[in-house]
């Protein structure tokens, strides 16, 4: 058989070649969009390598981004990988010092970044030497450092995929909700293994028909691999850019006829807030597909009904390319659930040790992965980030039901210690947030004199609802004890850089005692 | 990221852990069927693994089968494949004679063989003297030889993929239609990436709640990748052994709710007959895929209308391992055209001297593919397959429509020469074959004193048509000199032994002026 690198060059040649009219679409600020084809888009990434080359850039090397998703990302993210240099995403809610702490780590040569994020840039170059160049995209106006006249002076003639298939293609660091930031490396084949497993019919099932809508966002995991998905088979890559609030979501949904959405719980909760305001419908869309946090039922059953979709849950993690498991479309949707891993991923629970549960299914245990496309080792550690049989263990607490769906039950390290013994916060939050008031639920420790830690809860709700009409339902459903000990109501839940529920800085302001 | 070898193993494995009751189902003759789950099944080939063993069949070894479709041989294929030996499939149409010199040069040590194979399997070992055993699979009474009692008193203990991702696994001599049989070797990661090639939403899309009934050979081509396929989403495999009439397959197709059938037209012509003559309804049954030859769009309406299906006609060959363009879902059906290359296939149109065609839509040319499961160098040669910039040569006519959608035109070897001037045979079947009273149609060049050949038409109808009735549709669509000189009348067209038609014996018998 012949020799076929997998690398990730392919899929936007492929897309050039057999989908040329394609589209990458991008929504402008105020309304309106901006669009190209696959193959007008290969041509200016092409262009964009031989730029990067032109300012020393060699494979291997780092080049960041700072960017929202954006055309101009996608044609960077090509430039960057086709020429076997390392795509390093910086995620713009973090601060400038978390962002210079990892551009030195990762010493990265270049960095690009949003023109609206150039004030942010221009401090990170500031602070960081290493970095000999900003170039600006996604700029409505002229600007300094614009890469646009560079694109426009240089001819489409780099060399793509000439590199071994296991060579690095980018790197993103944890989000740091549970712990220190730590850089995640991505290589070509990983990446298009990755890509290959959620085009399967039974994961993210993206077809060349579809036009799918990245909430999700390029500098965190790869968007959920959603840019190297949607050239692999042509399909239109609807970008939000920055303005990712329901009233621009709906207005981009409608005039792009967007048949797949795919982001965190929270955005399509604004969505659904916006459409129940203003009373629009969204006959395109089809299917949302969720991850990155759990989704209370309340908000699936509101999801479903109102927007006439399916919705398909979904577990990952930066570690895991992202995509750990996904909810197949057949499967009836169950919000508690996170779906089946694909073949190319396969899970273990253990005890808190790490042996492997001698029952494998309905026992909650500590979850570890392994896969094609799962961390070996953080970037720039000496250590494995596996077991010794090459398990990822993931920190967080699941079950996997007689199906084989996975139900993640809590992280480990959000689990409370009340007067010696465990309270997982995550099955609070479950029967919490299962009810119809409830957008958003958060159960943290609060440090009590005498039991050491108590739980609390923290919710932002619609309506009106008691603290007893709250807390009524986990009487019957969870120990006494685990019953929280004083309900807040918070106007808005805050969120962290990715969408998540910030339980540390709940923590922080709550947990104090 | 972690080191993950794409090894075919890993297909079986997963669907044992996560769909242990998906099932394999193997139809019995005269009726009722024989079920196992993947993870019995997965038991029962590591058993025969360790059986092979014991017959001192080491990594990289070939071990030759000569059986239907079958549970048996799926053990066997995996048994063989997962522990680095070399599946070396046998077609059962062809010759005692033909088959030995393919075993003498594939250095068979071990011959399975389904049981009412077995006098020819017998003959093969008389004269094939590196054959140390054979054993005996799908027998229903007890037999010499037999693989079943090893298998009982063998333990489940072999060790699967512990070799390279590149090491053989199959190997399939191409079906000789249109040459010498020359064999072709599938690697494990060739195979792994034509599996997830297949399983997208835009080519096979198969799924694990689909039932897929494999009427394709897994003699030949590996039936089209259906065996890795099928378990690597837990998709129950519906195999009919050797019945593959109308009447069977129907039965079977009802009892098994099969929802996605797969194989090459006549196979479905037989199935509509059968449906027309009894009245009989498959609600269960989706989706057809055909290939391995052109279908006549005058069938194609016939399967859709009558069976309620959607077809999605493809392209193929032994050396493309065997998928190289699916038709996909959302597409409108056409009967002319083949579908689409998903990503891992590429395809380039030429002169005759292989030089590509400037334009690469909308013209004819000599079809050249390159990809990650298309072949390098057949078994024993010692020169590539491929030209110097590594496509391979298919000896296809093609056009290409300004939507990538593949046309096969004819094949090279079958151009018809008259009067010093080419005659396409295929042009003028997909003509005639547009003729609803027309099932079969072909047309071969018969030697001329005059004009060195002449085409000749021969055909298998239903109902009464008229010779005239059957050329009338030519006037105007292809030169005068075109038009067949003369129109047989066949019960049966002859077909080869992978149900194409088999025009090397109609140019034997048909051909010699």
């Amino acid at each position: 058989m012949q020799a076929f690198a997998l690398t990730l060059d392919k899929f936007l040649d492929h897309a050039a070649k057999w989908r040329p009219n394609g589209q990458v679409v991008t929504a402008r600020e105020g309304g309106g969009a901006d669009r190209i084809g696959y193959a007008d888009l290969r041509d200016r990434a092409l262009r964009v390598s031989s730029v990067l080359e032109g300012l020393g850039v060699e494979k291997g090397d780092r080049v960041a981004t700072l960017a929202w998703n954006s055309q101009a990302h996608v044609e960077v993210w090509f430039a960057i990988m086709g020429m076997g240099a390392v795509c390093h995403t910086l995620n713009p809610r973090l601060t400038a010092e978390q962002l210079v702490a990892m551009v030195v780590q990762s010493e990265a040569k270049v960095l690009v970044a949003s023109a609206d994020l150039a004030p942010m840039a221009r401090e990170i170059l500031a602070r960081a030497p290493g970095i000999a160049r900003l170039l600006v995209i996604d700029a409505a106006a002229p600007a300094e450092d614009l890469l646009e006249p560079l694109i426009a002076s240089t001819r489409p003639d780099a060399i793509w995929g000439d590199f071994a298939e296991t060579a690095p293609c980018g790197l993103c660091f944890t989000s740091g909700t549970t712990g220190a930031p730590k850089g995640v490396t991505y290589t070509h084949r990983s990446s298009y293994l990755h890509t290959l497993r959620i085009l399967q019919a039974d994961v993210m099932a993206i077809s060349g028909g579809d036009a799918v809508l990245a909430v999700v966002p390029m500098f965190h995991a790869n968007a959920w691999g959603l840019p190297f998905a949607a050239p692999a088979v042509g399909a239109k890559l609807v970008l939000p850019g920055r303005q990712t609030d329901g009233a621009s979501l709906a207005r981009l949904i409608a005039a792009e006829a967007v048949t797949v959405g795919v982001g965190v719980p929270t955005v399509w909760l604004g969505l659904v807030e916006h459409l129940e305001a203003t009373g629009a419908d969204l006959p395109s869309l089809k299917r949302i597909i969720v991850g990155g946090a759990p989704m209370a039922p309340a908000l699936m059953e509101r999801i479903e009904t109102r927007l006439g979709v399916t919705v398909q849950t979904s577990w990952g993690m930066t570690e895991l390319s992202p995509s750990g498991t996904v909810a197949p479309l057949g499967d009836p949707s169950r919000a508690a659930l996170s779906g089946r891993p694909a073949v190319g991923v396969d899970l273990l629970l253990t005890d808190a040790d790490g042996l492997a549960l001698p029952e494998q299914r309905e026992v909650e245990g500590h979850l570890r992965v392994r896969g094609a496309a799962v961390i070996q080792r953080y970037f720039g550690h000496d250590t494995p980030a596996t077991d010794a049989d090459g398990w990822f263990p993931t920190g967080d607490l699941a079950r996997i039901d007689a199906d084989g769906n996975l139900m993640i039950t809590g992280r480990a390290k959000d689990l409370i210690k009340s007067g010696g013994e465990w309270i997982n916060p995550a099955e609070i939050e479950a029967v919490v947030g299962a009810l119809p008031e409830v957008s958003l639920a958060a159960v943290i420790g609060r440090s009590d004199a005498k039991w050491g830690e108590r739980p609390i809860l923290l919710v932002e709700t619609q309506g009106e609802v008691s603290d007893e009409a709250l807390l009524a339902p986990l009487r019957g459903r969870v120990a006494s004890w685990w019953i929280p000990d004083a309900v807040y109501r918070l106007a808005r839940m805050p969120l962290a850089s990715t969408g998540k529920i910030d339980k540390i800085r709940l923590r922080t302001e709550y947990g104090g005692g």
